[in-house]
């Protein structure tokens, strides 16, 4: 095992599991906050889920983060893709400024966009773009690995100290999205090398492709499969030998999250392929999870049920670069508004003068 | 025809259709944006109703507004709620304190809240109440009507002039919620009576009734429908027999909020139905309709098929008092910022001299 390597292992040794007690105590706030058990719904699920998350009853998410990685795909040769491979650079830099769907909804809600280049095939000297480039794309997949398992890892741990960096400058939840073109292309071959299923159940059409186009995919995909046969036991394994650097950096972003015990929120298809590769190399990273939309990608669904996650929302959203993440996070920030500041049934019941019943007898007591 | 039920008819008048010209205008321009066609889903259709709504391609919603309606219900003599009815009394006082359910989601998102007490069986002299009493609650619908039809229009008025009110003091959207005990009995049965549905196939627990009391609630509804006989084809007919004073106001809010231009958003299963009575007074209203969460209540489903309308997110939900309209409204902010920030095409392909492309030929192109 390379020091790296060792490196990661024990970052994901650092990862607990969420935190009962304090889940209890709010479980049992909930119970006493005026109104019908329940009738909050998910709101008060997640309200407990932060809980078990920050170990504290009551949060407040002070700062939320987007995470954005950006990487290319040499599985692209392949035509798996409508828009040319010079889109990821172009993005990447108009996510820096605020222009993109992603980047428009963080800053209407808040939140703060790191984009990251772990390997675009481009050079980007943008300032605003954090420079952490792992090499000019990957691969092509259908040709042999993505990358080495070295450099696999390597970005994984880069995408741990992009979400430890967003932590320490005040993010209490982070989002983690992508730009790449091909990358629904490599997170179907994952998640088919993770979970067996047959890649025609969960592959899709991406930005667009026709019918043609999406057969070119598929075939990619089984090429990439029957070639590398990545060992499913061993997430680093697959994402090397059919995955992206985008995919490995979103995994370490979600152990990292963890690690640091701040939620982690899924945004479309590749993001949830990420997180269950993270949840594969760390199982106790599920706890921190917190999904977003639900994906228009048939391997969505999948990848969801393997996580046992049900989205919060569907907007037949496909656009990816973690769009769904700014407002999932609102709705994080509604569960801890009613878990901080709805009154208990007690608070609810002092009488201040204002009320005089006029039917006594009527009220069904 | 009394001159209130004149008044009425007035302002139904002026509810025009959609701008359609501004609606093909917005949906152009989300053609132009920099994006797969589609890939923002909801977000862009909810851009090109805005559109068609307030006549301009690029919205900010600048203030919003949650009115609550409250009223008591004479049903309640039959067993029909899990709650005393002095809940209604004191939820209202609570309401203006910031501290239910749907006054601290409203908070949390910057919503003003309006509480209007426009049937409250008790004496309230809380000052933040905004007092509109018609009377001290309905009568009970499974003795005879709830209330004689001059009530009913006077209650449609007192919720359009809230709405004009809340329009007046700044809100560009516009949500309608309620609070009073037993109102998913008179829900269930409005609907049943405009819709010829069953009434077993659309009557839920509401609070958390056991097995006896839906029983009893599902033979109140029965009954009541079978002794007042309400005209199907007389909106304002079923509401005086069958409906509550808080049903009514909530049908004038939407139709004014419509006649004023002003996107209104629909919270559970009380005001979707009483949204429904609002496009059967007025078809024009349902351009103006915008749906929150998924309900859990039976009827919600129902009554949205009817309207036509699918709900934006599925929180599970039941609190009422309009709780869902603040997350709804977030998503309304989501669409309009797409439309007004997002790069088009155009704009994203500007050259800065940041990016150098590496591998000319591999790029698709």
């Amino acid at each position: 095992m390379t020091n790296e390597e060792s490196e990661l292992f024990r970052l994901i040794n650092t990862v607990a599991g969420p935190d009962t007690s304090a889940m209890e105590s709010a479980a049992r706030r909930q119970g006493t906050l005026a109104k019908p058990p329940g009738s909050l719904g998910r709101l008060e699920e997640l309200s407990i889920q932060l809980a078990g998350i920050t170990g504290s009853v009551i949060n407040t998410l002070t700062g939320k983060a987007l995470l954005v990685f950006c990487a290319d795909n040499g599985v692209v040769e392949e035509g798996v893709s409508v828009a040319p491979q010079s889109v990821t650079a172009a993005q990447t830099v108009n996510l820096t400024r605020g222009k993109t769907g992603a980047s428009v909804l963080a800053r209407q809600f808040g939140v703060e966009v790191y984009v990251c280049d772990v390997g675009v095939s481009a050079h980007i000297s943008a300032p605003a773009v954090i420079h952490k480039k792992i090499a000019h794309g990957t691969k092509n997949i259908a040709a042999g690995p993505a990358m080495d398992r070295g450099d696999a890892v390597k970005a994984i741990l880069t995408g741990a100290e992009l979400a430890a960096k967003a932590i320490d400058e005040g993010a209490a939840a982070v989002g983690v999205g992508e730009m790449g073109i091909g990358n629904t292309t490599t997170s179907s071959a994952v998640l088919s090398a993770l979970t067996g299923k047959n890649a025609a159940e969960i592959t899709g059409r991406g930005g667009g492709l026709t019918d043609e186009g999406l057969s070119k995919k598929l075939k990619a995909i089984n090429v990439a499969l029957s070639l590398n046969r990545p060992d499913p036991y061993d997430p680093i394994d697959v994402l090397s030998k059919v995955g992206g650097f985008d995919l490995c950096a979103m995994a370490g972003a979600f152990i990292m999250s963890a690690s640091r015990r701040v939620p982690a929120v899924i945004d479309g298809f590749i993001s949830a392929v990420a997180a269950l590769c993270a949840v594969r190399l760390c199982p106790n990273v599920r706890a921190f999870l917190i999904p977003s939309h639900a994906s228009v990608e048939p391997g969505y669904r999948a990848a969801m049920d393997c996580l046992g996650l049900e989205p919060l929302f569907d907007l037949r959203m496909r656009l990816g670069e973690g769009s769904g993440c700014p407002i999932a996070m609102m709705i994080l920030d509604a569960a801890c508004a009613v878990m901080r500041d709805m009154a208990t049934f007690e608070e609810a019941e002092i009488d201040d003068g204002y009320l005089e019943p006029i039917r006594k007898g009527a009220d069904g007591k």
